[in-house]
């Protein structure tokens, strides 16, 4: 096959299709473009469509893309009804490539290979199967069983990682915790005054603010709001604020702070063990919502808490907590992802808070493990994500 | 021009050099690949070269490379000198790559210059100038008067990164101080149990290694002599110590120490203010040398110790303190590089060690700032490597 390349001619191998069923390499390579521009529309439903995944889904006749959409907020369309709605031809025949394995229970829509198969069809491209245990591949089997070619796993990575806290949340009913910390390059939150303002660059807290907009809700312990009396919103245009969630076990975030003041129009949860009716009114009567959970070693069990918050749908949390709220949410084994992030300065000083404190582990052998860490740059400072390994706690 | 390039044949475009004097892509290209050569070969000396840099040179004539050297060792051939010695063809109308602006004074060995001029040397390829502001540019001056084509320059930035530390000595007449700390992902150099063992991994811990090797001197505090008994060697293969500097103010490290039992082999110094003359005869009878600093601030005077160690002709030094000990050394300004080994695992703690303690700054404005941080993957750990570029005293 003779095919133009950046201007070369150029003769373009490949394996041929044997009885193997390995496809030729333009193909597999054309069917990543188009999986890509599906991830892409997918990640435009980022933050609206919790605790539903993103999804998106581009519609190919004839090497001419003739529909795409998205899922764009929970209980709307989804990608691939989206994407048929507004075909610019008949899909008859059509593939169809989508970041996740379409749906074939009744929930808020109607089943998706229903309209897969209505459309009539031809190949339908999956990125990610359904991580649901007691549903995964029933769609695949179903569009086979009706004669359509399905090709999955393209770009099953990005895919995955796309829906990684919308996964674990279907399989575990529990929120996917990502702790979040900026230090210094000699690991300090704060200088040892207390001052923190600023440890990392705009690029940084730009990203930080992107976070907020991507996790459904926004953790932090009373003694955040008693220090720094923070609003916890995300300021990016056209936007959403997470759920605020303050771990107060004893009720003692002040009725005159800003997320008080604030919790009409955004969304507040205290979570407390305190049983003291009139402190549950007032704060009931300013708007927020008191969540009980019993105590466990002088604290609310944060265990019992992610229980609680995932039965009312909260898929995801950014936990944005000092050190103490960071080694409770450790030592309880509930967080599932780290990120930290490092500004190129030393701030030096013993009593300095650095980003993990409590009682610690006792050597490295016992120590949190991560793992797949990724580190970018924002400005002049650097992001490590890592995902948590292991615990002494045995989370996964 | 029609050259073969990985199996494809391709037209060769490049700017034709015009009045001003650019040369073709192609020659620049050449040169930098004969220049990488000669920065490989500077490597090679490692270890061996102080307080003389390492350089490294290649001589070309007619497309074929028909001598190259390095400066094995201090005392021994300059690169130049070595590269012409080993000529398999008359070095007559050669090029010659060279990392550093040849020397053209007497030292331990006379001029290079004098060299090329007497080998009938054409053109001389330069990468780093003559750091010494007192001499910097009078070999390619000399050279050029002799009517030979300089050109300078090429691979500057790696050349000179490769001998950073030599640049700061020689015009600084103090030791080039790497700050070296390896810590967990949450900012901590040991469990609150003190365990340090083993916060990085096996390739962390061979780059240390290297430092070990690469940096003329090794600093620790007496904290960590009475902690740990380190033998502080370098345990590469045909390698070579580092001069071991001990900071004890109170000499208080003990004659049964691993490091002092070994004085009499590896260079030992004790920096203290003690002035007991017994202890001293003690030490010294070991092996030890010791050296008198005055105090400051209930410490030995590290200023005044850099001042003392340059004269001792120690050009760099590897910094593996503890946290206390850090923060001395960026209060009095002697650091200019910082390398933080980073390990993907949390141990928490309010009690675990930080890298940099001490009293510490008291705001974000007044930190240490840190400049062109690169970032390496070393196993599952990160290193980031940072130049200082401010700190409280002003250093630079």
């Amino acid at each position: 096959m003779l095919k133009k390349h950046r201007g070369f001619i150029l003769w373009n191998c490949y394996k041929r299709a044997g009885d193997d069923g390995l496809k030729n390499t333009t193909d597999i390579e054309q069917d990543r473009q188009y999986m890509k521009m599906a991830l892409e529309l997918a990640q435009k439903g980022m933050g609206f469509t919790a605790p539903n995944p993103m999804v998106g889904a581009v519609i190919v006749k004839n090497g001419r893309i003739i529909g795409q959409g998205y899922h764009r907020k929970y209980g709307g369309l989804h990608a691939e009804r989206e994407a048929l709605a507004v075909c610019t031809e008949e899909p008859e025949g059509a593939s169809i490539y989508v970041t996740l394995e379409p749906c074939c229970h009744y929930g808020k829509q109607p089943p998706c290979v229903n309209a897969i198969l209505e459309a009539g069809i031809r190949r339908v491209i999956i990125g990610s199967s359904d991580p649901n245990p007691l549903v995964a591949g029933k769609g695949i089997r179903i569009l086979k069983d009706h004669g359509i070619e399905v090709t999955e796993n393209i770009l099953k990575e990005e895919c995955d990682k796309l829906n990684e806290a919308f996964f674990y949340y279907i399989q575990n009913k529990k929120p996917y915790v990502v702790m979040k910390y900026a230090m210094t390059m000699d690991g300090k939150i704060a200088a040892y005054t207390g001052e923190s303002k600023w440890v990392t660059g705009e690029a940084a807290r730009i990203h930080v603010q992107k976070q907020r907009l991507k996790y459904t809700g926004i953790m932090v312990g009373v003694g955040t709001v008693l220090a720094d009396d923070p609003m916890l919103t995300c300021r990016l245009e056209n936007s959403r604020n997470p759920v605020r969630i303050i771990c107060d076990s004893h009720l003692r975030t002040p009725l005159t702070s800003k997320i008080v003041r604030t919790a009409k129009t955004i969304p507040t949860i205290l979570a407390s063990s305190s049983k003291d009716q009139q402190k549950i009114k007032n704060y009931e009567e300013m708007g927020c919502q008191v969540l009980y959970v019993p105590e466990k070693n002088g604290h609310i069990d944060l265990n019992r808490l992610m229980e609680l918050l995932g039965a009312a749908r909260i898929d995801s949390i950014l936990l944005e907590g000092g050190g103490s709220l960071n080694w409770s949410a450790l030592e309880s084994g509930i967080v599932q992802k780290v990120q930290t992030y490092i500004a190129p300065k030393l701030f030096g000083g013993e009593e300095a808070k650095t980003p993990v404190e409590g009682k610690g582990f006792p050597d490295p052998v016992s120590a949190v493990l991560l793992k797949n860490s990724e580190i970018i740059r924002l400005g002049d400072d650097f992001l490590i994500e890592s995902e948590v390994k292991r615990n002494v706690y045995g989370n996964c």
